[in-house]
């Protein structure tokens, strides 16, 4: 196990009609509000009214920034900024999914950067300081609800990149699990699927001694798979959304990361998927996930696939090695197909016409991840194996 | 689930070394030192010169309270409180493992309290504000680094309280593994079964839907199920000290009891234990557990067990679930005999001579626990189980 530095500042108020914090808490930052929300499903379910109505009694003043995209464009982070600075905001409220907290998270941070955001985005190292965020979110899926990070698209540039700093971890979080009732069944799936790739990102590691770690990884998979299918078939199912809602802040806030050397495989090969294609993030990870775990399993990897397949889908552990691996990733896919997700590219009528394009990027700082380092070549394979 | 707060500020410092942090993080609060330590092994092993050479470096004022007991009195809590005000000191240094801690953590909520410091061990609404404290651990056990529990021993009255506050959770707490090297096997044995004993008491509970915490209780049951036995056998092997002093910080830190009903049961019962004959907590716990659970097994919470013996020890799920629950708490306590730990009090010299005044103590405040509320009866029922 690496040595770790524990810090998970974020006051997370969850469950039902948690949203009653939600004034004495920002008062605590700030007075002056940019609320920041997607396409309006939050006019349609309620939310809105419920947490302006708030600020109003507690005579806290807002700005609004609407239409932030699924992948969240630095055109929208743009206009953030320049509202806040126009009206000397101090406080940011995202209320929607990780697309909303993302682009929160940018226009926190270039509000206090001279130059042009987009290079906050291209290099985390220019992130000094940021203006507080919270969060009310409506979907289980990113975990940025209490993370650093922020994935920002450049659509002229066809770029999607992460970037982060402590200094974007939001400082409350409110999670209402019914709050999540009425996301329609793809993104439910998609969100389930974004939840599970970011465990098995941190599980598929090669840190030696990080027992513990491993161990609450699998329960958090074990949740998901659990309860995945419940909230597509039962949408107000409110344990089944409390539990996906927590596993998704859990899976990332650093808990099961802490201890362990880092590098992401699939999220970088997914990240120029959505930015050539504008896919849905959970979606093209469901895809790659499976193909990516048939191609890096070998002789050095199989015991990692095998403890999975042992502990994750309860296969007998009395078989051979490689058979319980290829058995553990056919359910990973099955899981994932169960879920209603597809798991072609072609099914999305995505052809290999950017594939080499696109494992350029993905291999733009060398190569990609730490299970087993992927090369140009290599992702070009897996999108190949995926079509 | 239920509703809760999530909200856990300890910073951790987790690793090798990670006491070169010390001086600047002291800084960050104050700067005059009151260090708390126990019985001198600390003096013995070198962690003691490395402390107080880093607050010389530094130029931190400190003074020393020497000789907390296992079961920490309130009489050191006094002597502690009556140096801080003479010299008013501004921050403690709990050096050592959860007495220490607890100690440290009475002084600095007596500090400020107007009255005798067991009032406030009594009555925890009693205390409103403390002075910053830090914990450098020197044995995985009680979680005390990272939680807000303190458990104080009146000597005269022969009571054991505990009380609890989240001013006197530590601010930050340096977890260094090699520090636990030097653990004699019987202390390693005891700590694990109290952490064991933790984890436990959550996890034994009715809470409906909190299935994340319940996975993840048993990825923490099955770290100390792996490393306790290898940290007896090999003392300085890095990953099961670092394994389990994870462990022990997880177990109690608020992570698996968060959206479940609170109220244990077998801490209850062995305070009053080792209020009586001074006997290692942990011990205690590893004796009680298995009579416990014996006792509260029936067809009601026959299912909580089953799961346990399933998930916790590999039973065979096929088999009937009674003789699952069975099989899993004889392998509770051949586990904790594996540990060397003593399993009848009888081995321990303790008769039945206070059994009814015991458990009168233990029922003080009404039935004992959540999972099945225990009356006084019970509980010298569950004593006698033990002898």
């Amino acid at each position: 196990m690496f040595n770790f530095d524990y810090s998970i500042p974020t006051q997370v108020f969850f469950g039902k009609d948690q949203i009653s914090v939600l004034g004495k808490q920002i008062k605590r930052y700030g007075s002056k509000v940019l609320i920041v929300y997607g396409g309006g499903s939050i006019k349609k379910n309620g939310i809105y009214d419920k947490a302006v109505k708030i600020l109003k009694e507690n005579k806290i003043r807002f700005w609004e920034l609407s239409g932030v995209d699924p992948n969240p464009r630095i055109s929208s982070v743009r206009c953030g900024i320049h509202i806040c600075r126009e009206n000397r905001l101090d406080f940011i409220l995202a209320i929607g999914g990780g697309s909303v907290i993302d682009c929160s998270k940018a226009i926190a941070a270039g509000f206090y950067y001279g130059g042009d955001p987009w290079d906050i985005v291209v290099d985390s190292s220019k992130i000094k300081k940021a203006l507080p965020i919270a969060s009310i979110l409506t979907l289980a899926a990113t975990g940025s609800e209490m993370d650093k990070f922020a994935v920002i698209t450049n659509e002229e540039t066809k770029e999607k990149l992460g970037t982060g700093s402590k200094c974007l971890i939001p400082v409350f979080s409110i999670l209402d699990p019914s709050y999540t009732f009425t996301v329609p069944k793809g993104q439910t799936a998609a969100g389930t699927a974004d939840i599970m790739s970011h465990i098995l990102e941190n599980y598929f590691n090669n840190t030696k001694g990080a027992f513990i770690q491993n161990r609450m990884a699998e329960a958090l998979l074990k949740t998901c798979i659990k309860y995945g299918p419940i909230a597509i078939g039962e949408p107000d199912n409110y344990d089944a959304r409390a539990n996906l809602m927590w596993t998704s802040s859990l899976a990332i806030n650093g808990l099961i990361e802490y201890g362990k050397k880092k590098g992401w495989s699939v999220h970088g090969m997914e990240h120029e998927l959505s930015a050539f294609y504008d896919i849905t993030h959970g979606v093209g990870l469901a895809i790659l996930t499976p193909n990516w775990m048939e191609y890096v399993l070998d002789e050095n990897t199989v015991n990692n696939f095998a403890e999975y397949g042992v502990n994750v889908w309860d296969i007998d552990k009395g078989k051979d090695k490689f058979h319980i691996a290829h058995e553990a990733i056919d359910k990973t896919k099955e899981f994932f197909k169960l879920l209603g997700l597809p798991s072609k590219l072609s099914e999305l009528n995505i052809g290999d016409e950017n594939f080499e394009k696109m494992a350029e990027g993905a291999t733009r700082h060398g190569k990609l991840g730490e299970f087993k380092p992927l090369s140009k070549e290599d992702v070009v394979n897996i999108y190949k194996a995926s079509l």
